[in-house]
């Protein structure tokens, strides 16, 4: 059997902290990776070691940060995070604030929390421009591999989160394969692969949750990898306009 | 580095023709598939075995199906199976039907379509019941390693295609982690992982979607494989009163 797609954690990547240069700290850890590789870092250790930590004391919360942190039973300080980091509220009920970002990403909370973070009092918002990080990181890693930046997000329709592309660098996001044809030679569907969220995903399953594999290299995937820094994850958003799946 | 997560195509699957045994098919490749593996093959060939092909010459279009043919500019034999296929329209406009399926998928054209289908009559169908249909093929399989259905769904706020999990045995499909600390000992947020998606995902990116290679075998997803068949994926479905996602 031809191994086609391998994903595996770098290993030994220490406690990020603010300030760090996470490409020197992935090159410390000795990992092998190549020119064709894809380096899927998890959100949560590219905004801290960029500074996107906030301490919760020092958040004014707004009258409408009030009004909605009552009827979501959320804590005031959080809800004004979320309401600072985005440009609309899509939803607003049974506990869940589902928003757009200013990067145009529609998650939960928009995309602040505090899991993995130190101590009782800071909050984890999204890196400011998640594609901007991945290029720092490509241009620092020897090699210049592909870089995406990962988070989980919940979907309409089906349950469960999956890892998506929030930010890459280097890889092609959508693989678009129309007026290509089937092995029969019939024109294929609407088929437009969304490479950069997969990878998200295989990265995903080869992750410990717990927060300690931040760093996931995934190999076999040489011909999405371009020269070229590309478009970035911010041509995975859909434009409101066209969306007919909501 | 410790491999985690191998997606590799088996290679020398014979075009699959109604009434296969695709179990059998599988199995006469030689592959080495273990009991922890997870075995993710293309519904394409799955309803094609199952014989999930209708000549569009046998179709009859209802009213609705012309009216609806003639403001979308398709074929009304077409558009008559995909109601028959739907339990409910969510969409149609801009050529595009999105559809709930008696599954209770949310696809364009209800899963039905014809690349990768021989001649210009047919079209291929979703199997009836892809649970099932996994169950069997799980049955048939040596060493009873997982099996997934796998389809690619267009998705909402996001642009391009992901596969997804439309059946399922023996593996977790939905991972809840609500409960576990990160590693801090901070509950987790949110948390349920979409791992028969994401399996699908990454067996998507091993696959030539020229549709050579229909069944990718994924290694190291053992912790999810259970002896019991499990629920399926029926249980990934989102319940639509609970969907803010949308």
């Amino acid at each position: 059997m031809t191994l086609r797609i391998v994903a595996a954690p770098v290993p030994g990547l220490p406690e990020v902290e603010p300030g760090d240069d996470l490409a020197a700290l992935i090159i410390t850890t000795g990992a092998a990776i190549g020119s064709g590789d894809v380096v899927v870092v998890s959100q949560k250790v590219v905004s801290k070691a960029e500074g996107r930590l906030v301490r919760l004391s020092d958040v004014q919360p707004s009258p409408r940060a009030l009004e909605l942190a009552r009827a979501l039973d959320k804590e005031p300080e959080m809800v004004q995070l979320v309401l600072d980091e985005s440009e609309a509220i899509l939803r607003a009920e049974r506990g869940v604030l589902i928003t757009r970002t200013h990067h145009g990403l529609v998650c939960a909370n928009a995309g602040v929390d505090r899991s993995n973070v130190p101590g009782d009092d800071l909050a984890c918002l999204l890196p400011a421009d998640p594609d901007a990080s991945a290029r720092a990181i490509r241009a620092a890693l020897p090699g210049r591999p592909a870089v995406v930046i990962a988070d989980s997000f919940g979907r309409a329709w089906r349950l469960g989160q999956a890892d998506v592309a929030i930010g890459c660098a280097g890889l092609t996001p959508l693989d678009d394969r129309r007026g290509r044809s089937d092995h029969g030679g019939r024109a294929l569907a609407a088929t437009i692969d969304a490479v950069a969220d997969q990878a998200a995903s295989a990265a995903a399953l080869a992750r410990d949750k717990a927060g300690r594999e931040a760093v996931v290299v995934v190999r076999g995937l040489d011909r999405y990898v371009t020269e070229e820094d590309g478009p970035g994850a911010v041509a995975i958003v859909r434009p409101l306009a066209e969306d007919l799946f909501r």
